[in-house]
């Protein structure tokens, strides 16, 4: 059977082909016009998603739900700076990444290029659109968009001023496409494309990261859950325990880098323990604990199992007790998602034994949790976090939608 | 269904968090300690590889098959001193690969973590077995091993001689596992333990790695073919033009860098052409060429459409013509194998966009095809070469063997 997105994925794969020798001028141009063509149709984008808004309420979707997908005047402003920020960026194609010039004379260089196609599947925030798009495009990456069925008159909106931007700027607009409908069953068509698509990025909701990661056939960068532990060693520092968890948790409890599980060292229960506990509950947080520590505060609800290694993206955390950092560690590798990790303590050797020996993509000390973030990172800006260990871990910014090729520099050479 | 392999997954797991923070001490003693455990059974290694070679004939397969199986004293001192050489490379881990400090004063190291569990598939080559153990030892990886039944015996009896190095040097013996049987089922069984391993290698003949790229669930390093290209330029110069297409084609022609085909440019074939061609017909190689090119000599075949993008792994290459580098170019991003691509000319410029628009690994000017080797890239050693795109991009050495963990020092950071 013909995988129906076949024809756009040939022009996508010679869009990338084009992309890949853009030069710097080139693809900020095809932003800057981006940019001021957001600007310009804003009318026409607000109308777009006037209907899809409208169509939202009348399926009877959630308010809060609606929310993600309502553009104003201020969100499509901040849509254009994000814009205009990644086109600031430096371009991450060509990079130098290492040299080597070898006895015979031979030089060898290791040069970043652009992983060529990306499938881009999002949900309902349609700015995931622009920004998937300008990312892409900064990295000479072409892209396939398919966002979800409540944003699509937005979306298609969007792409067709990206598509008018790249025509303008002198490039393939076939560089950044959506796919023709909403029919779910292109996103099964979408994720069996290996002939054209390189990488898969879902962002969204669990249940679309576990369907893209069991059924496609490309490599997938996702993290399907950030269930991130803070650990409170027998060392810590009472003021950072306290800010430091209460930051982690409820800074912005829907975020992947918010923390879902507290571990205290059993030394520092009474203490530092308590007084943690006690300024989560004053800040309107559910806190889950052990039997043994119920006595602490009246406020408090006895964990379950199942509340430990389970991402509540609300105000709920789980909290578990450990004789050791040995033994957070052990905890943490068997309940967490491989996503981010922070120990509060003033002993370095345990921070240092405690980072190394975490299994996940981001392992801090005496930071928060929620610094899980491309921009926090001085990415500068981030199409996600990925939790996998291949090719991207971490946040995903520019240099991470780049490979590399390696260029061999002779006069002459034969092998031996 | 329970996975068969499934307790000798969980087993190289726990092996995995172990290594991970060996120190380099302790990894090289195991090291040194299989070299001289491999000197010291030579008899043993030697009697259980003559089963194998004895069963081979009993079954009749070709001697030259049967060649690539056997050990003799000269070979096993090969592998002892590949083992060495591995000892004495740096070891991979914790390697600083990239720092920053942030405004708010957090300082974010990017350090060089193991992958994990790797899982190698490899044919009738014992050595394999030993050297891939080596390499994901010192890279802090587990490994898990399938080895042809061909030399089965003789695979081990290496394990076991792995193991108990692995032992004595106080690291668990689980580190380097095979798989019980030779039983075909079990190469399904080990692509499908995705729960434990997290990179697919395998090193054998197209079939092999055909099946391996359609069943695995897990991330696979492989090249399928090394259909490498020579393409002599408008401004090649003669000599270099002779000896790299000469070395290229002729040096070996059974590995993956060796030419297949060679591109000349319209304009140098009545002179740089017609030698280079006879000179590889002087040294046995048959020459299939367009029929416009019969006339250059009298050995000549006629090309089929089926001898371009072939991989001949003999002394026969497949000649095509150009009119421009860029049709060069066009042709071998169209019937290469995304291996290995050399360029011969003194134009600068053509040599830079031709290694900058072919899409494959390795690109080199003036320089033989046969280069591409993680030895001859100054790695030290090598497991394979990669032609995917994703993490490990050509030669597979030490480096590819890693992925990375980001490590964030703070000194009580909140996010904003």
């Amino acid at each position: 059977m013909t995988n129906p997105l076949n024809s756009l994925g040939l022009a996508a794969r010679l869009a990338a082909t084009e992309l890949a020798s853009a030069s710097t001028v080139q693809k900020d141009s095809a932003l800057t016009l981006m940019a001021s063509g957001l600007l310009e149709k804003k009318e026409e984008i607000l109308a777009a998603n006037q209907i899809d808004v409208a169509a939202a309420r009348q399926s009877g979707m959630a308010e809060a739900l609606i929310d993600r997908m309502i553009l104003d005047d201020a969100r499509l402003n901040g849509i254009v700076e994000s814009v205009k920020n990644i086109r600031s960026l430096p371009n991450p194609i060509d990079r130098l990444i290492g040299e080597v010039t070898r006895p015979n004379g031979l030089r060898i260089e290791k040069r970043a290029v652009p992983l060529g196609v990306i499938g881009i599947i999002f949900e309902a925030r349609p700015n995931v659109a622009v920004d998937a798009a300008a990312l892409c495009l900064k990295s000479g990456n072409a892209c396939i968009l398919r966002g979800g069925k409540d944003s699509w008159q937005t979306v298609q909106i969007f792409v067709a001023i990206i598509q008018e931007a790249l025509t303008n700027a002198g490039l393939s607009r076939f560089a950044v496409q959506t796919v023709p409908s909403a029919d779910r069953e292109l996103v099964g068509a979408l994720l069996k494309l290996d002939q054209y698509v390189d990488v898969i990025i879902p962002r969204g909701g669990k249940s679309l990261i576990s369907r893209v990661r069991e059924e496609s056939r490309i490599p997938v960068f996702s993290h399907l859950e950030g269930i991130c532990h803070v650990y409170i060693d027998a060392k810590a520092d009472r003021s950072k325990a306290i800010a430091i968890t209460m930051n982690a948790k409820m800074r912005r409890v829907s975020v992947c880098g918010a923390a879902e599980c507290l571990i205290l060292h059993k030394s520092i229960v009474p203490t530092i323990g308590r007084d943690v506990i006690s300024s989560l509950i004053k800040a309107g947080c559910e806190v889950r604990v052990p039997g043994e520590l119920l006595s602490l505060n009246t406020s408090l609800k006895t964990a379950l199992d199942s509340d430990y290694g389970h991402e509540f993206l609300a105000p709920i955390i789980a909290v578990a007790t450990v004789d050791s950092a040995e033994q957070a560690i052990k905890f943490i590798n068997c309940h967490g998602s491989q996503h981010t990790e922070a120990i509060i303590t003033e002993d370095q050797a345990t921070a240092d034994n405690f980072m190394r020996h975490v299994n996940s993509a981001i392992a801090l000390h005496n930071a928060s949790t929620q610094f899980a973030d491309g921009g926090e990172f001085g990415k500068g800006a981030e199409i996600g976090i990925a939790t996998g260990k291949l090719h991207a871990r971490g946040p995903v910014g520019l240099e991470e939608l780049t490979t590399y090729q390696y260029r061999v520099f002779g006069n002459g050479q034969t092998r031996p």
